[in-house]
């Protein structure tokens, strides 16, 4: 079962907001629906949106009726700006359509049907090839998973998260297929409970062991000495290491290195976005405040009530003991390793 | 309007599970059914559930058709029994108890219902001090408040929290009342939402500016700068300084030292327990995982689905920068400030 697909010339999601209620799907037949679906968040997670836009853009060349290569790829340029707006912080969207726009104006096609396959072709080698570094990934993260440990998790980095498999949930389910016991505390991860829903829902699945935590619980159980590792995914990362990711983890990484415990992120080079020298000009999304104030449709105050939603937060690179990526574990000083996982050298 | 009164010879409590859509009173007849109203949280806050639980002693004094006045201490020290057992984290519970014990068993009496008359006026009087107490924090505390602040506050310790006026909250509210301006940010304080629930009520009643918080976002205030302040209560403070509070504190604690913010708890001598030297020694009280699952009923993930609810958590002294009391400011070292405080001395 694959988050993000083609499927019939539509772009066929798992509708993310069911979940853990009902494995829905929905299929979407325009790019505008697909960044509408990015933007409600019936997709989230920055590998799947980053496949998913990349589907959204192949999509908009199918819509466009256009007989000509340069009217494609003015119509290209329109949804690739939609697409890209969808979301701001996670760069995967952007570097997913990006890529494909470069195809598109390589100057390689003569016929517009010509790029149209090819678009199509490279969305669906995105969609793949995030599945095989998500495996790299786990084999890489896996070892940092010891027998008998309690692993802290944030928000959902799962196959849910990504086209199969997973970044963080994924070096998890990297050690479970090793036969390792371990357990895992997740995070609930309010507003939208991303921990409670998705991550609950996945290693109930699976069929590893965990327990859902109050976002205010996390230090508690590192206090008392219970978590021996943390790790969470990434929606970018900075040159220096620096990385926005999930409202939340910034103070989790606090909290993690004054109770001396390691503290990794789990992302693709896809994530890594070398044209920011730090996390301050990293776009952090503003949500409705609906989403705090009725989570789900269930309101827990009045809404005249007032309430802030930032989606993400920016963690420091002092507090990270390293980035799992799919071409090894990037170590500080990251402006250094995470070049070189940029340039596809081994860690 | 009080939290908790003597009403018709039963106990009144604002029915809290019902803020903020309604503002409801629940009658009780008999201390059993006090008891099970803390246990229920139809009532909490420590310095309120002190209050319940000394009008469920003097109501079990009435309770009691015992003649003769040891069998009247006997019925008393059973439904002492049962009211302490009632929540083990915040000690005001077992101190407003063991006040109306001590009178009872002095031997200062003849008759049973003179000492039935003497419980309920010395019920009466912890409540009445209470909120005289809570007013004498409210003005030591208001000066750390200054024009311009956004301050931090977690769970709720207004008027509901307590008999009247409140703790943390009655700082806010005094400075309020100084006509300073300030901005407050209330975390949810997940799992029960006191934030949203009960501060932002009491917020939008009394006129003060504020925001809601998802619990995962405090840290993204401080990092950003905006947070100047940071205001909790607490359920027991040991003799070194260790104050056990609502789930979430350590976090915002640890998360201030980090950011050099003031981190201060607002409590009475009465949640002072000197009988303990540290808060390794303060019972954690563990809640039932359908308050995470479900919060008031409301499901965010099936019922088999794994989680723990820890309801309370220990900050150690070092992350404080004070403790308010009603006699003024304890200070590190608080072995002696917090003994000083105790013995009634102006700090």
């Amino acid at each position: 079962m694959r988050t993000v697909e083609w499927h019939n010339n539509r772009v066929r999601l798992v509708d993310q907001r069911q979940i853990p209620w009902e494995l829905a799907f929905v299929d979407l037949d325009n790019y505008k629906a697909v960044a509408t679906a990015i933007t409600d968040m019936i997709v989230r997670g920055a590998p799947a949106i980053g496949a998913t836009a990349a589907f959204g853009l192949a999509l908009a060349a199918h819509e466009s009726q256009t007989a000509t290569l340069p009217d494609l790829i003015e119509d290209l340029q329109k949804a690739a700006h939609v697409l890209k707006a969808a979301r701001p912080t996670a760069v995967n969207l952007a570097w997913a359509v990006d890529r494909l726009l470069d195809i598109a104006t390589s100057g390689e096609f003569n016929h517009p049907d010509d790029l149209r396959a090819v678009l199509l072709q490279e969305a669906q080698r995105i969609a793949d090839e995030d599945v095989a570094i998500n495996r790299q990934m786990g084999a890489h993260g896996a070892q940092l998973i010891h027998e008998g440990d309690t692993v802290l998790h944030h928000c959902n980095t799962g196959a849910l998260a990504t086209v199969d498999y997973g970044t963080a949930l994924g070096v998890i389910r990297a050690a479970y297929e090793q036969n390792k016991h371990f357990h895992i505390l997740l995070d609930e991860t309010r507003p939208r409970l991303q921990g409670s829903r998705l991550s609950a829902w996945e290693l109930e699945r699976l069929g590893v062991s965990y327990d859902i935590l109050p976002d205010t619980a996390a230090g508690y159980y590192m206090q008392n000495g219970e978590i021996k590792l943390v790790l969470v995914g990434a929606d970018r990362i900075a040159a220096n290491g620096d990385v926005a990711n999930k409202i939340g983890t910034y103070q989790i990484a606090v909290l993690a290195k004054e109770n001396g415990i390691p503290f990794y992120t789990v992302a693709p080079t896809s994530t890594i976005d070398l044209s920011l020298a730090t996390g301050a000009d990293i776009p952090i999304e503003q949500r409705d405040k609906m989403e705090v104030l009725a989570p789900y449709g269930h309101p827990i105050a009045p809404e005249h009530f007032h309430a802030r939603n930032p989606a993400f937060d920016i963690t420091p690179h002092r507090y990270l003991s390293g980035i799992i990526t799919e071409n090894g574990i990037a170590r500080p000083p990251f402006e250094n390793s995470l070049r070189l996982a940029v340039e596809g050298e081994q860690l």
